[in-house]
């Protein structure tokens, strides 16, 4: 591989880009546009994934509208006994500045393996609310109603070990060992105030492997076509617009752990996974188009009268029409130890980011839970619902606008 | 992030390393050289690591002089009763198949997710051998002799769950979701003939995170520094240079499952682990050294009357002067999931390849297992040993040599 020397950087250097890998973090630094060269020239993503930072400071927190990284890990926890408003208070402002600093590249301040702090590769550290820390602040009343354990759905076959929490944490980078490290440091810091109550590890194409292209999961489909477009609707379906200074610029999360069953999907023929799904495996197009981004025509007969896009489709099922009603999926895979026999243990880490939850997860939720072909190989496994609050400028906190 | 258009590939592109974002394989094109501008032009990687090719072919496997990548999965398999010699003809013929397809970017003949396989992200497939596979073909007086259980050592802690195994196959990738990919399919083609015993999955830094650089583990160490260098010293210390067909070109690998205590580890001070380690934790200098690949200096006696290099350090007890003695390290960090009181359960997946176990790693093991300070933190939870055999041509099969 390649070696890039240490010297100080060049201006040659902060052109091409180079300056990142002399492990300056330069924000959003980390594609370049070579020489213009009539239209549509090449863009060569630079390499140095290392050094690219993703501000953690803001209106907004970070690892929502962020481009999805490669890694994550959600670490959700139990609060323990005795964790009240002001105790709240000490632990968010800990985990604030950790958060802060790995996400420049910066050890934490009790970092005890500070070389491992050094690299942020797009570090995000997202803060989520789960119920019981609303109640645990004595602030019940200020609870958005739609976070709360989600209704039961018939698909589902919950397990604790993947459900609920009081807080979460996650972690998202284009490096496993950032990841890795960022979680150590926040375990650390949170025990005096909370257990640990699950944590779920999930993947991505890496960082430039397939760079602007939707990724696919496990099942081999693409996964997250229909997506809101950055821009004003997704702010609308995604951010709180106002309210008091807790609600304003927040979001909500759901978290469910989709089991996907490798062994029984295997056996379906093209046609049948393209005719559950309601678009081609290959493209991503819907069954009525051409291309991925195609508008889905699901009044479209076929020769054998019915529709082509099936009424139950996963697509048909899915499908939101207003922009404002959409949700902002972020998945990522899971693949744990096969079994013996050779049986997978894989499935998606989905989550979603919506405005409210009831309005716009639930309906979606409600109409692929009642009838959605793909329910046949996908069982959700776990459940959990948190407020992501506002984020917080320099020397803030997150949560400070809740409990300070 | 970039977007790449997926128009033809352009003289520029080829010029300009972005061939590789059309999904064309070229061989080794991961990096590129801008204009050279005098001495020491800059280097920038080319972020298409999606589409970076290591050959499947050749007298020796790839996978072990490998430049590592930055995932690994380590399948481990048991033969079913009455996979004979003929029967692991057949398994390896699909085997290499399947990993002189995928390695190209190429799906499985019998791939379900053909999508999955078209991002070859520097895959590398190692076949190796166990003990069993040797007895289960009826050709025990083949089997290298130090490819056996290794001695027992007083520091091991050794788990079945981690242990032993008549077949490996190490799959190694820039991309997680290649490397879950190629798992599922070998472990789908294995089923008439295996049973998967265990599955170890690490990493590292991503590609391009830190190129040219030493990896650090999670204790925060560099780790792998006294490897052998690439050359010819190397050659003689990895692979055995002659013999039948079945030998030359072959080499045996151990791998060690290493529980980590951060939880102890993380209570020691940095003075005290610098002298468990031998080498300063910020830049991995021996501590008679300014830099990482400084010569150590086991005489030197600091200003107490001591060793500078406690004798019982790690660096102390692992080193090795004789090139041809060295064994060539290639870990991977592993981080399972927490528990609720925060413990992590993280460690190292180390792999070492040397032309022979009993002359090679039992010396050094033995020295480690004697006295090494590193032992207080560190145990040994899984131990198996392979041969890798020699490898094969385009159209031939990993195995050929000793059972065809």
């Amino acid at each position: 591989m390649t070696t890039t020397s240490d010297r100080p950087v060049s201006r040659r250097g902060l052109l091409t880009g180079s300056a990142l890998a002399t492990g300056g973090a330069l924000t959003g630094a980390a594609t370049l546009r070579l020489t213009a060269d009539g239209p549509g020239a090449v863009q060569v993503p630079v390499a140095q994934v290392g050094g690219a930072v993703e501000p953690f400071h803001g209106a907004r927190q970070a690892g929502v509208a962020t481009e999805p990284q490669a890694h994550a890990t959600f670490v959700a926890f139990t609060l323990k006994p005795g964790t009240d408003r002001a105790a709240l208070g000490r632990l968010l402002r800990l985990l604030s500045d950790d958060a802060a600093r790995l996400t420049r590249g910066r050890p934490a301040l009790a970092d005890t393996e500070p070389e491992l702090g050094l690299l942020p590769a797009r570090l995000t550290v997202t803060f989520g609310f789960g119920p019981g820390l609303y109640a645990a602040a004595g602030l019940g009343d200020r609870r958005p109603p739609s976070v709360a354990e989600l209704p039961a759905f018939r698909i589902d076959r919950l397990q604790p070990r993947w459900s609920g929490g009081d807080l979460l944490l996650q972690i998202c980078a284009d490096d496993p060992l950032t990841v890795a490290h960022a979680q150590r440091v926040v375990i650390k810091d949170s025990r005096p105030f909370a257990a640990v109550r699950w944590v779920q590890q999930g993947f991505r194409r890496t960082a430039g492997a397939e760079p602007g292209r939707t990724q696919r999961n496990l099942f081999g489909q693409l996964d997250g076509t229909a997506n809101p477009t950055p821009g004003a609707p997704t702010d609308a379906a995604v951010w709180v617009p106002d309210g008091p200074a807790w609600l304003r610029d927040s979001t909500t999360m759901v978290v469910r752990r989709i089991s996907m069953n490798l062994e029984t999907w295997d056996l379906l023929g093209r046609t049948d996974r393209e005719l559950a799904v309601g678009r081609r495996l290959d493209t991503g197009a819907p069954l009525t188009g051409t291309a991925e981004h195609d508008e889905p025509d699901f009044a479209a007969i076929g020769p054998d009268g019915l529709t082509v896009i099936p009424d139950f489709s996963h697509l048909t099922r899915a499908h939101v029409t207003d922009d404002r009603q959409k949700i902002l999926r972020r998945p990522y895979n899971y693949d744990g130890t096969p079994t013996a026999d050779g049986h997978a243990d894989s499935g998606l880490i989905f989550t979603s980011y919506q405005a409210d939850v009831t309005r716009q997860f639930l309906p979606i939720q409600r109409r692929l839970a009642e009838r959605d072909l793909l329910n046949e190989w996908t069982t959700p496994i776990g459940s959990a619902v948190f407020a992501i609050p506002p984020g917080c400028p320099d020397g803030g906190w997150i949560g400070q606008q809740l409990l300070g």
